[in-house]
């Protein structure tokens, strides 16, 4: 199946530059510029978009060289090793890219987001409304990361609030 | 961009049957099947999924012959007209589905799901987990569908939840 690119992700992370693992709290970030700039083709395709506080982002994170391996040990997990499907590691059989981000504003075919932790220029696949009822699941939970004996210390990363390492 | 299908969604739902807009709740399907089974080759992929309550499930919605528009009029929103990209619309430029299903069980290559609004045997993408603190956001809206007359009860369709229409 054949997918194609319908707008580009703009973000201060250079090729050169490191990448958070997760996106960083809006505060650690200010004054950085995160945006989306879909093709002007489908401008008219945000019509409303901006009546919604939260969307998904599907991307192609095509920067990554590395094949997909069957199992991860997540960076900050303390060598915990679980299965790439249990992971949000981004070297994945597809490498398919998924974010929640805050909408900001959006003007013509921009869209300005809250920190995302992607590459800048990573190809855009696809903007859906995040909905209260449909996506927000407040029982969900966290998974294997509940059972790390550090497990506080992790949140901080995955939430990406700064802190003394 | 190529990608490849990963497994297999099954559901009740078959070519000539309906599928619903949204997922219907448990109770509603009670009885009826819902599972994805991985290709075998990726079942080391899925160890540790079973630690998570709810898991996104990427697929290709690849029975719909019709082409995306720009704007779409959501079946059940009476008529209101907003960007496709301001809707869950299953025909969009790149025709990739994202859910979030509640995980029941996993044996082997196998995961028993709460039921979802897709086509039996739709070509699975990716799964991942869905964290608590990343991707449950309760200050979420419901953006334009808000703004609507009938708003009460089309969150019924919304939710899937039977009623007297």
């Amino acid at each position: 199946m054949v997918f194609e690119s319908i707008g580009v992700i703009h973000t201060p992370y250079t090729e050169n530059s490191r990448v958070p693992y997760q996106p960083m709290d809006a505060q650690t970030e200010a004054g950085k510029k995160f945006f989306v700039d879909v093709d002007a083709k489908y401008t008219e395709a945000l019509y409303r978009l901006d009546s919604f506080r939260y969307v998904y982002l599907l991307y192609h994170t095509d920067r990554l060289r590395r094949p997909a391996e069957l199992t991860v040990q997540p960076p900050w997990a303390g060598g915990v090793r679980v299965g790439v499907f249990a992971s949000r590691a981004p070297a994945r059989p597809n490498p398919i890219g998924l974010s929640v981000v805050r909408l900001l504003s959006i003007g013509g075919y921009r869209l300005s987001t809250s920190p995302l932790d992607v590459f800048d220029k990573t190809p855009l696949l696809d903007i859906k409304p995040y909905i209260q009822d449909l996506d927000s699941k407040r029982d969900a939970n966290f998974g294997w990361v509940d059972e790390l004996p550090d497990r506080d210390h992790l949140m901080l990363h995955i939430k990406g609030v700064p802190h003394a390492c």
